[in-house]
């Protein structure tokens, strides 16, 4: 666990708070996004166990503490800040919404309670862990919408920002309803079903692509995935189909998969092997898979790397981590954030899941229910109290298995791979809403009225 | 370091190299890009630290190869393969261009050259370090070029893809020309200056923005950087000015800083605060930075975020790992792809820059010379050899100081932020052109005669 993994003025900012006698201040963040970025209509909420871990595990080691020392940001710090990190221990609550759930603009996806300083550090890696995996895992969700039931596998390491980025994309992506990915290191860490068979350096790496065919179906058997377009794609599929049994099937990698897939379902065919599948790879993403489906092109599984790995549409998710609450010396005031389109609602949070509509409320509120109508899902969970986690965290499997079964029940217009406006509707509590009121009204410099966010 | 963070068929290749008895087999691998990103018309090769870190202490542990031995894709490997992965160690040679090297499309960034199975498992790693590291040295070479000499720092890590991408790009930036980061770590594990005072939350805690500012003052004194946009940014500034010295200066994040910045520069310049700085953050990218140069506005320094560590404009490079010779028994085979859009050139390579081009010709060749010319520069040097590292690698510094200094020479069309057509003219050696000519008349099965690529 790297403890200085993150923004220096976390740290800088806890050394203050020290400084101030604010440590024993209690403290209340929220991490949601504001503006979903570019066709999303939901997000699936993901990164939770490394959030999880992270947060048991943050220790500053004598070396870090050392380093922070010698910098100029800290020669007016008081020592007792660094005593302060030498035994740190996050001691504080985390409530979450489950992996695999669907979030919309606004509501929160993690609240941290804790002293002020265990609540700021966490700030940055909390935010590069559950916004990427959440932005991974909506990218995949996506894919797997389009491709209509057709397997999708994630292929996308070598473009990830960094390995470790190509391990959590796999997890994330599987999460998001992939069957799998490349990463060997996400299967291992996670298990996560793994796929793979070969690449163009070891056909190019035999004399003839035939003996590097034949080489594969030895070591590989009815799990033999002959990767065709190395040299001519029709030949390779025709050098595949002369191998016969046994046979998974063949992977097109370039070209123009409207005229080779049907081709080369043709020749699969002519050879008497129809149960052989076609695998689809090539700078593939949900807008081209969509186009296949429409098309009924005969391709039988999707492998995605560069658009899934990087969500190379929307790379990155403006989620934020703001403070909401703080109670010093027991008393308790509610904060907000009103710079111009940056503003923050007041107060801790709780998202109620009606069957349709959410309402963000108070924590602790009570929704008004119409007569007979089903109790609201409450999405956000206790997950770790007085810094020990409550019980253990369902693992991807039940994460990604939660993740179908949560977006079933949400209309098209939710699922569609395009935005639209409104497409869920999202309500404010009145409790929450007097909240910010009752803020605003007591700013005494607000340069204009401000709406609801 | 994680061995199996790599995508399982450079796993099942290895696997089938050892059944087909090709281990003694020496390949060499060449990672270059094809084409450009979006409005590139160079990059900066960055990575090549981590790059010979992987390659050196690549080792597979027992529970490791546990692993492998129980997935369904190794059930026929041969029992050597695992015993092989017992005792790897990269063996071989890795030629690379130094880091913060400008380079161009299809220039190898590195070549590896070592039996077969030691240089295919790499390519994952190779691609996901230097392929991340140098799209983000290129895109802080941008960003810095549009600054126009005002100071730039990287303030990206929360939206990094992944904790770990973020100490990454942190040091990428840096090599690209950025005066630091916010980033701990990297600090911490790479000597690169770090930067950064307080958030919003800082000022949310205090009951007031006044009580905010006072504290940071005592905490860091002249390094004391107001966040002036919490409530509103101009009676911020005034806050801010009411203090008086020590200050370094403002930071603005939100709202029009074309009108902003004047505003708040005279707020400082009326309290006699000429020397205090205004700096900017809050979704910057080089575009925007260029039209506030443009503009004159009176910003002394640039917090970049997302933009820089997500290359948000082009966020992933087609990086590619490509065999190009493989020796099997003493005789050696060049070896080209040739599917449409995605052929590669044969034969191991060197580029040679002048002073107005670039050749990219093959390894070892003698450049005919115009009489009087100078030497042109050899961009790809030996970097390992059988295994062990030549010589010490240039540190950060020192790959940020040569970033500076070779892009100094290129013309402004090289360096402008959009797209110019044979920005920089890179030509193939007739030797190479010769080799390619020879392997393309060899095939006896070519669609169509193909255009060097």
């Amino acid at each position: 666990m790297n403890a200085l993994s993150t923004d220096l003025y976390q740290l800088t900012m806890a050394a203050g708070y020290v400084q101030a006698g604010k440590t024993g201040d209690i403290a209340t963040f929220e991490l949601f996004v504001r503006h979903f970025p570019f066709n999303r209509n939901y997000l699936i909420a993901a990164g939770l166990e490394q959030v999880v871990d992270y947060l048991l595990n943050l220790r500053f080691t004598g070396e870090e503490i050392g380093y922070l020392r010698g910098l100029s940001q800290f020669k007016r710090a008081p020592s007792e800040f660094f005593e302060y990190l030498a035994r740190f221990r996050f001691t504080g609550d985390l409530f979450a919404v489950p992996e695999g759930t669907p979030v919309f603009p606004g509501e929160p996806l993690l609240t941290v309670r804790a002293p002020l300083v265990e609540a700021q550090i966490p700030e940055t890696y909390l935010l590069a862990t559950a916004g990427f995996q959440s932005m991974i895992a909506t990218k995949a969700a996506r894919i797997v919408e389009a491709a209509r039931g057709k397997s999708v596998v994630e292929f996308g390491t070598r473009r990830a920002h960094s390995p470790e980025a190509g391990v959590f994309a796999g997890r994330a992506a599987y999460i998001g309803g992939c069957q799998g990915t490349s990463n060997t290191e996400s299967g291992y860490r996670f298990g996560i079903p793994v796929f793979g068979t070969a690449a163009h350096s070891w056909v190019q790496s035999f004399p003839s692509e035939s003996q590097a065919f034949e080489q594969l179906q030895k070591l590989l058997g009815e799990a033999a995935v002959y990767l065709i377009d190395t040299y001519d794609s029709l030949q390779g599929a025709r050098t595949a189909a002369s191998l016969g049994r046994p046979i998974w099937g063949v992977r097109l990698d370039s070209g123009n998969m409207r005229e080779l897939a049907p081709a080369v379902r043709g020749i699969l065919d002519a050879a008497g092997l129809r149960d052989a599948k076609i695998m689809a790879t090539g700078d593939l993403d949900e807008y081209k898979i969509l186009e296949l489906i429409a098309n009924d092109v005969p391709i039988d599984s999707f492998g995605v790397g560069t658009a899934l790995a990087t969500s190379s549409d929307a790379p990155n998710l403006s989620a934020v981590y703001k403070i909401v609450e703080i109670a010093s010396n027991g008393e308790k005031r509610y904060t907000a954030k009103f710079s111009p389109d940056k503003n923050t609602m007041p107060g801790a949070k709780q998202v109620f899941r009606f069957a349709d509509r959410d309402v963000i409320g108070c924590q602790g509120e009570c929704m008004p229910l119409p007569r007979g109508a089903d109790e609201p899902e409450v999405l956000l969970r206790p997950i770790i109290v007085k810094g020990e986690l409550l019980e253990p965290l369902p693992d991807v499997h039940q994460a990604r298995k939660h993740c179908r079964e949560a977006l079933k029940p949400f209309p098209s217009l939710v699922k569609t791979l395009f935005t639209r406006e409104n497409a869920w509707r999202v309500e404010y509590s009145r409790e929450l809403a007097k909240l910010w009121g009752g803020l605003q009204s007591a700013r005494d410099f607000s340069p204009a009225p401000m709406e609801l966010p």
